[in-house]
């Protein structure tokens, strides 16, 4: 596959990390990108001009979400997710195959794809590598994922190369199902748990099938950060080095870091948005908790170096206290400053690699994660 | 008293309505003025930006939650509530006395004033109006409000009398404790229930004391709109011309409407608010449920003419699905809707006094009503 359907320019490089411009449909994603989760057509708690104004240039929805409530058809009635939710900008689907592997008891998984119950009233759906890329056209996203079998973790090698086979022969059918448009790409993903081989295997197989974008699966599932690198250190090289490569479900800074450092291109991850729901705040040095009663009379913003509007214009002494009141607004202040520090976190990325100076900036980035207070999230 | 302390200017009348410039310490309301609640240091689910942004000019805080949570002074410390929670315009504070009457179990009321336990966890209090004085000063409200003794709804003339006198004795005792300074004021409140003759008794009582502006209390409590206004009726042509009145807790579109040809300058309400979270929307024709399966397919806005952002921006299909799945994005939207709806009001009844047409506005706007669907709220 060319780069008809999703241009992908490489405009700097520094070690096998890169700068790059992902063109979609609906804009230009900077690349290393972080994509923030809209899980259900809303990035949860704020306007699409707030997310914007983080500095997101692509946001992730989830097909699982959206195919029970309110319906992929009806999204598409509507104009599509854009139009729906009002984010005129490039948008990446997941396929759905996470969140229906999760439901132990609710799921009948075949070769033909899964069958599985909605969670919210008990409604059978099927949901087949040929329904996923549908939905996901319905939806009308930018970027569409391919349906994979999500390994179990641990698994034997034996297992993880099974359930790895099967998402190559889906990622096939998904390929052969998806209508190509210009602007418009479709992802395969790399699974194979942590073994090595079966890594390098899943690469070369959707390499033959051809994609506008390459994933890494399965990780960030419990298998600790140097295992993750491990995998990516033998995976990114068996990709083609002219497409975006895409590490699904992370991560925390470091983990984004250590990752671009190896080649990775977008990110994902519910943790910025989850936890400042929960009152934990990021900042360079720490990760604050706002519950804890030693912010009660703190003036100060959660980091003084920060652009973001919640720290212009707030105490922390404050967020605790609508923490402490369970305000709504607590968790739109923490998202919303969450959301700046990863998306400064990726400027700072780019232009480290822009710079030719990647090495520096991850020097000085682990110089002040271990002179903080680092809080286990 | 003289206008020393909140200098207000009346720029035009259109019979007994009243279009006027109330100068606070923090700037400048125009009134007629809606005052969005903001109970406890934040206008629930909207950043300040926002609120401003719907055209608000003043918020109101409640006393009673503020003292217990974060608690008066610690909001002092952190340099007053318009610091404390990003609000720089002016700041009417409730006296607490309306939520403390209503703990009836955990409260017990004397001449000298209330004693109560916080219903967040028990801790025993003190309010009396040099107490209630005390915490405005301390949250550094432009406009503080008497403690008055809330009567019941219905009560008989006999206890309607009693607790308005002891109001009336409450209210010298408040002024006497009030500290003045340019641009803050203090308002007393006329009691009296639904009995004409205590409302002119009671009016007389706060224009002997003297007081920056004069509110209507126990209104807006069961006594339906007809009493309410008839109430007005009797109440406001005793109040000096000069000052600022405010009715207090109300209300619906048409009650404030009703109110502003009685003479009313100022209103407070947490309906816009309260009822955009349970997925209420104020329109110029109906009030929309949003919870209602027939707008899971419309694409249009809440209404059309509305420039607000919610409605330039979003369909109810997408709104309707936010309530459903119960993301916080629905009641911001909403929340944002209505305020919109109600700050177009109050500016729409400034330019009709201005130009001398209330009561062709008054005609239009019941027209639209009665032509409408209006949902009971």
């Amino acid at each position: 596959m060319t780069s008809l359907g999703l241009p992908f320019q490489i405009t700097a490089s520094d070690g096998a990390a890169r700068r790059g411009r992902l063109a979609t449909a609906h804009g230009v994603v900077n690349t290393p990108a972080f994509m923030t989760v809209g899980t259900a057509g809303t990035v949860k708690g704020l306007t699409t001009e707030q997310v914007a104004a983080t500095g997101a240039e692509i946001i992730l929805g989830n097909t699982y979400h959206l195919m029970l409530r309110p319906g992929a058809e009806r999204v598409a009635a509507q104009g599509g997710l854009h139009r729906f939710m009002n984010w005129p900008g490039p948008i990446l689907t997941d396929s759905g195959g996470f969140q229906v592997m999760s439901l132990e008891e609710l799921r009948k998984l075949t070769e033909d794809g899964v069958t599985f119950r909605s969670h919210l009233d008990g409604t059978p759906y099927d949901l087949t590598p040929e329904r996923a890329v549908e939905i996901q056209a319905l939806l009308d996203a930018d970027i569409t994922m391919v349906l994979d079998e999500c390994t179990p973790f641990p698994a034997t090698e034996e297992v993880a190369r099974h359930s790895m086979e099967r998402s190559m022969r889906w990622a096939a059918r998904s390929k052969a199902a998806f209508i190509r448009r210009p602007g418009y790409g479709l992802f395969g993903i790399v699974q194979g748990s942590i073994y090595p081989a079966l890594r390098v295997k899943s690469a070369a197989a959707l390499r033959e099938i051809g994609f506008d974008g390459y994933a890494v699966g399965g990780l960030a599932v419990g298998e600790g950060q140097q295992a993750m690198f491990e995998t990516l250190d033998v995976t990114v090289p068996e990709l083609p080095v002219e497409r975006p490569r895409y590490l699904m479900g992370v991560g925390k800074p470091a983990d984004i870091v250590g990752a671009v450092r190896r080649g990775i291109d977008m990110f994902d991850c519910v943790l910025p948005t989850r936890s400042g729901r929960t009152g934990q705040a990021f900042t360079r040095r720490a990760v604050l908790n706002l519950m804890n009663a030693r912010h009660r009379d703190d003036p100060r913003p959660l980091d003084p170096d920060c652009p973001c509007p919640t720290c212009a214009d707030y105490g922390r002494a404050y967020l605790h206290h609508l923490f402490k009141a369970k305000e709504m607004l607590g968790p739109i202040l923490l998202t919303r400053h969450n959301l700046h520090h990863y998306q400064q976190l990726m400027a700072s990325l780019r232009q480290a690699i822009e710079a030719g100076r990647l090495e520096d900036f991850v020097a000085e980035f682990e110089r002040q994660q271990a002179e903080g207070d680092l809080a286990p999230l």
